[in-house]
């Protein structure tokens, strides 16, 4: 899979720099200068700023084929292609591809890094043109709609008018419904997967604790870790591991490991790693802290705690999609606690109250709220099957 | 409400000095000297060791009734009365004093500290004999085991032969559970409530986090910190609030605060908490760090980890309790996802297929794994009425 794109890439800008060492990121940059500000819902404006992107296939010559992928918290542009740090395979391409369900050979796929991130996008660990130095907490807390703002000045550049698609699960979801309460001509279809019309109170409470756990290590410095050369990695483990659970299943956990013991025969009376599930978490605490910037996740939990779409509307969810004509589909899966169904059933609940045009799938799964990013037959099957309805509509070949 | 004993309290012994400060606590002690070792599971030895412990209510003639209560995981032996430290009411009042439904004016009723913790008995926060200094990591890991059979010692010391009841919530319930599997002729009755007969992988991990969270603060000093004069309270009050999480239901959280605000009235964009959930759970965490031992935290959650009845017995759950004449209740409650009603009802299994007296109530309640420790009214009806039948079954008045 490589990247294409009908577009210049924006000025050079240099690669993000969390845990102290600079990465220079391949892929596409659009950069804002001083003079084009990005207006935050805070009331604050970050200028310049630059949106990092990859694009796979190819727009049609009436741009009517383009899909915006939105990624989740800790997620990036490399939809499907290795990631530049891990080495591993892009974070959807089990989805994204020629022939796969969101079909490169077909549709214009368009995936930008959040603004408040670190894979090449504006965010904390960026230099802050006022002083020189990293932003760190210096850096204004963005939202979702300041994220979506910043992907829709994206699409102006591209040259689209309205996307066939957005689709986007967990915070790539609430992107999803912030595009179609924000921008509903601009979007033809749009797929919130997994995902709530606001952030529960469970949720914040997670996250905090995760800020928590970063701001707690000595190493964080208020922020300033990037200028004082240390890195909260520790503090930013711990932060993982906590999430980490939240987006497991009780039985894909109990599956997966059950009470297993890692390389023994017998529990060793200590502290090291006893079980497997103790091990897995630490692993994933370790190869996170090497991929991803402690602040970045501070801003971009910060900005999904904020997220409650109806707030913004007089406190009537519905209000939000108004007159929509937009096409919805939304999907759950049945084992996810994090974003169980209920939340997108009260979403399904506000599109009917105002007539829009919405389906709804519950997907049989014990697999969690991951269960949007691993193989589920029964997803990839409604994926194709409304993309394929809604290109009919559109009337894509 | 005030504590009560037939017995001469043990050895006089310093008070638990966790937080870097002494604390000398009121109370009972019992202690064995370096000739009267416990018997660890690890196959270490503890001694010399100290029991703390508070009794409520007169122990009849018969010394027929006696009802053990097992505390949880950060609980204490002042189930009924002032805690020493934090000055608030006994962690179960409502269950525990005359007129209630574990009626101290009927029942004379036992709590021990479980060794391992830090309100009096024997744990990492004591003093090494053999070095002069606090103990820390060279504190012998302990299991739930080990925990009954220290207080099985204490029962001896009372002369007790049969306990009239064992009751307990949580990793109370495990001891409960422990009790009756290891001494079936000293329990007439168990009640093991909100628990189960072993530690499940999302437990541990989230047990995991906390000893990361623990471990990762650098003023947790290789466990060394009451000896160099620091405290872990950082990592500490994080591990607290992640586990707090779990001690409430989604829907606890979400009544209890929602997305309210914490004293304004519009989010300030920022990371302070501008949610009363994230307030809370700040507090949580801080008030915690005054009350318990860092490293007893550590030793503990691993005590419950290794917690598996069924792999002590072949992986046959039913071979622990065979031939038991034991009568045991079980409770759970319908929102606890820390230790769901699944787990009980796998415990329930196994008595039935070695056709115990056994009973089995799931309590409609939306409280989450805490409701155990709070107003459940059927809760309270359940225990009442379990008690008195079983008292006129063993012939207390």
């Amino acid at each position: 899979m490589t990247s294409q794109s009908p577009e210049i890439p924006g000025p050079e800008i240099p690669g993000s720099q969390f845990s102290g060492r600079r990465v220079d990121f391949p892929g596409q940059r659009l950069g804002f200068g001083a003079d084009q500000p990005l207006r935050l819902d805070s009331g604050a404006e970050l200028a310049p700023f630059t949106i990092a992107y990859q694009t796979y296939g190819t727009l049609n010559a009436a741009k009517s084929n383009a899909i915006l992928i939105c990624h989740a918290l800790t997620g990036d542009q490399f939809v499907a292609e290795r990631h530049p740090i891990t080495g591993k395979p892009g974070w959807w391409e089990i989805m994204v591809g020629a022939g796969k369900p969101i079909d490169t050979d077909r549709f214009f796929v368009i995936c930008s890094n959040v603004i408040g991130s670190c894979l090449g996008s504006t965010g904390p660990s960026d230099i802050n043109p006022g002083t020189g130095k990293p932003y760190g907490l210096g850096f204004p807390v963005i939202t979702i709609g300041d994220m979506v703002r910043a992907q829709a000045r994206l699409i102006d550049h591209l040259g689209i008018a309205q996307l066939f698609a957005v689709i986007g699960g967990s915070m790539g979801g609430m992107q999803v419904l912030q595009w179609a309460a924000a921008y509903p001509e601009r979007v033809f279809a749009a797929m919130p997967i997994a995902c709530a019309a606001r952030h529960s109170a469970q949720n914040i409470a997670f996250h905090e604790v995760g800020r928590q756990a970063i701001t707690a290590d000595p190493e964080w410095r208020g922020g300033e870790y990037l200028a004082q050369g240390t890195s909260p990695a520790r503090g930013l483990a711990v932060a993982r591991m906590a999430a980490h659970i939240t987006y497991l299943s009780e039985a894909a956990l109990h599956r997966k490991f059950g009470r297993n013991l890692q390389d023994r025969a017998r529990v060793a009376y200590g502290f090291d790693a006893d079980f497997q599930v103790e091990s897995y978490l630490r692993h994933q605490g370790s190869i996170f802290v090497d991929r991803f910037d402690a602040n970045s996740y501070l801003y971009i939990t910060r900005a999904m705690d904020y997220f409650d779409l109806a707030a913004e509307h007089d406190g009537q969810l519905a209000r939000a999609f108004s007159n929509t004509r937009t096409r919805f589909c939304l999907v759950s899966f049945t084992s996810d606690w994090l974003f169980p169904t209920s939340e997108s059933r009260n979403v399904v609940h506000a599109l009917n109250a105002c007539a829009a045009n919405v389906s709804f799938v519950e997907i049989d799964s014990d697999k969690g709220h991951d269960a949007f990013l691993l193989e589920e037959p029964e997803f990839s099957a409604v994926m194709r099957g409304f993309l394929d309805g809604c290109a009919w509509h559109r009337g894509i070949r």
